[in-house]
């Protein structure tokens, strides 16, 4: 490789702009990594090929754990030492040639009930690219370079997203994390200390970014939304994520008899909680926020019983904190008088009235305000794409051509490590925009494109550390 | 016990006004058998005495296999011959002075997943504490009488109501209703069938009005509305039954991410399902019927995925036919354009225009149309509440003075019965109307004087057949 002799590893400090260049990511392994680690979980199919069905690797399931075990034994086959803090958070270490915490690539191996196959798998696996590019040149970095697995990033089974960055960050308490309860249906009554005991990852080291510290963090992860396709850009570079909220609500009433009890009788949760919904949304829609519920149960649950009790998960999200407080103000405002049967929102028009009222309970599960990712790591990202995409592109190597600057709509550990350190993110775009759906899908090209990008932007951040 | 003498039966035909009223039933043996009965599938407490809690019994599971051991043991204990038929109803009969068809008390001992002790439950054990009175007095009626317990009246497990009625009346097919799935949702796959089996209770008897035939149907229930308790009434004598049908609607949209998919993009089946909730309810009301969803369940329950699935129930009902074809039929036009975006109901007034559409599928579950009892039953019952109460209330003896000629919002087996055979009820007050709940409560002496009219219907119906 490059103008070096044989046997002889090549510093990156020492590494010229066509060595760079000339560094390349492989294609075909990128994807072998990443279908290999699908085995584990599989979900929905969609399509007539073997790569085409969905994920479902819940958080800390058995699923999980062999994905972990893999991304263990993984890493340190190419030469890494891999530690495992108390939230199960895996961080596989690369020596530099000094001492000082890695520069990391990181993402989550986690999956939604029903999600895809590179939400989150891609940055991980992009990283262990990074690992086998790094070792196929003999490359030392200045710095140690690390590749890190969070988590319970999605949220979806522990109602936390990104919960172990955040414990990390010291935003989260680990004791809130560890008593953090499912909230899949049914007999899953584990919370994630039960489960990290039980699959054997609840680790040693701290949860800490004092005790267990890192560089920068650098996350490769699909757009998850429809700009960088519709756009025809190669990659997107994040300069931000919009702030979240997410909500409990109960909304309780009285179980009654559908076909004994008169409209003015009842107490009806469900019909309240529908009205609330779509309040939520009209609220959120003048705001030009987000308002979603994902998950909905309801008792007692049988056709002739009109629900006493129902309960519901409201996520709402803007790209300003101040936008997501109105909403949650207004909501709650609304929500309150919509249940004593008042027309807000024009819901109850229409409506039987009521001589018994239902209540409405809030309960704040999670906050994530608004993020600016770190400078130096966006610029280290911009810069690499240009190296890589502008002169091919244009002339001057214009971001706007092969590229987009964005704020992501999705949550992801960046945010917490940027709480800390320096942190950014590369977007490769996904068809449609479809996320958190067994169809989400990035082209091997796309998904090449941002390892080669996640890659250089780790790359850049250790010759500016050793500057 | 009357005027006869010791050790002598004595006829009903040749029983005075005097004997039949000194024919009483005992209120505290009455309510011992009602909260034995209910040690099988205990449900929620709502107050200290040890008999305030609800029910829990579901149509075929262990504990409903329970209650039919002892209601067999018990009836066969008071003399009756029991028969289990292959939808698990049980005749228990009581021989009469000449051969026929018995003149039945009949009623269910399954319970909603949250309802309480008396819906069902009152009226079998009041038709044992009939044969307890009978075989106290050596009453030997002309003909045989008889006591019913009914498979499934709920439908709240399996989702149409009254099947096992259904089925003897020959109004649905012994293969429908054995196909019929449970409708709990996660690990029960059950079939009323396999779990007709699974308890033992898939009996050789043919279930049919022709094969094992009955005299006439006289059913004791709970009101189950707020009419008699507000009126004062002691007991109802019940006309009829409204109409209703029972409905799955099944929303399909398409799974997105909360964070990462604007409102235009979504296809969202859950705030879809809630304006067509909003909108059945608007619909129902207008034309002074009754819409309701008991169940809702929706895929794939994360907090930032939009549901891309959502099923729910809509139970339908309304005094007479064409008003629940009506609603029927302005629900589908109207969910229809709703998912289609129009502004039906003023359901989409206020959100966002979406691009994407969800689908919305109908299947029709289970159908009652509107039902008017036998005048001969329904005589046999008024009369009944005359001699018992009139007297003593008004010196005419009237029916709106001790009781109230009244419809009933919920189905029965009556209905079914009535289809083949003269059949009536009997409704006594509970408390506030509140049925399907686990505080439904009766009075002890609301009980007796159901129970007292239930007797005094049979045996009248008994004199009417001996004419
Ligand atoms: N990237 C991603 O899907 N993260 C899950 C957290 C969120 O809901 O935004
Ligand atoms: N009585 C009663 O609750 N029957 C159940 C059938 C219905 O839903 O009306």
């Amino acid at each position: 490789l490059f103008s070096t002799s044989a046997y002889r590893s090549i510093a990156v400090a020492e590494m010229s702009e066509r060595d760079m260049k000339s560094l390349k990511v492989k294609k075909d392994r990128l994807m072998a990594d990443i279908h290999h680690s699908c085995q584990w979980g599989e979900g929905e199919r969609w399509g007539d090929h073997p790569t085409e069905t969905g994920m479902s690797r819940l958080s800390l399931s058995d699923t999980d754990k062999q994905a972990r075990d893999w991304f263990a034994a993984t890493t340190e086959s190419l030469g890494c030492k891999v530690t495992t803090d108390e939230m199960g958070n895996q961080f596989a270490v690369r020596p530099g040639l000094s001492d000082g915490p890695p520069t990391c690539a990181g993402s989550h191996l986690d999956t939604q009930p029903s999600g895809g196959r590179y939400d989150g798998i891609l940055g991980v696996t992009a990283g262990i690219e990074m690992l086998r590019a790094l070792n196929d040149a003999w490359v030392e970095t200045t710095y140690p370079v690390g590749v890190i697995n969070w988590t319970n990033e999605e949220g979806a089974r522990f109602p936390k997203s990104m919960v172990s960055s955040g414990v990390w960050a010291g935003a989260i308490p680990l004791q809130t994390a560890h008593d953090t309860k499912s909230v899949i249906p049914s007999s899953d009554t584990a919370t994630m200390r039960s489960e990290l005991e039980r699959i054997g990852y609840l680790g040693p080291t701290p949860c800490s970014w004092q005790s267990n510290p890192i560089a920068a963090h650098f996350e490769l992860h699909i757009e998850q939304g429809p700009i960088l396709e519709a756009e025809r850009r190669r990659v997107g570079v994040v300069a931000g994520v919009q702030a979240y909220k997410w909500f409990t609500l109960t909304v309780a009433g009285r179980d009654a008899h559908t076909g004994a009890t008169s409209f003015a009788h009842r107490a009806d949760a469900l019909l309240t909680a529908s009205k609330l919904i779509l309040a939520s949304h009209r609220i959120a829609a003048r705001h030009s926020a987000l308002a979603s519920t994902g998950i909905l149960n309801l008792k007692p649950g049988s056709t002739n019983t009109v629900p006493g009790w129902v309960q519901f998960s409201l996520d709402v999200r803007a790209p300003r904190d101040e936008t997501v407080s109105a909403v949650e103000e207004e909501c709650k405002a609304a929500f309150a008088a919509i249940a004593a049967g008042s027309d807000v929102e024009g819901v109850n028009a229409g409506c039987a009235p009521s001589e018994r009222q239902c209540s409405v309970e809030w309960r704040t599960d999670f906050v994530s305000p608004a993020t600016h990712f770190h400078e130096d790591c966006v610029s280290c990202v911009s810069e690499t794409g240009k190296d890589l995409f502008g002169d091919a592109d244009v002339v001057e190597g214009n971001l706007e051509s092969w590229g987009k600057m964005m704020t992501s709509g999705a949550g992801h550990d960046s945010v917490y490590a940027n709480m800390r350190v320096p942190a950014s993110m590369i977007f490769v775009p996904c068809r449609e925009g479809v996320s958190h759906n067994p169809r989400e899908f990035s082209t091997p090209e796309a998904c090449e494109d941002g390892a080669q990008m996640l890659l250089g932007s780790v790359l850049r951040f250790d010759r500016l550390r050793a500057q």
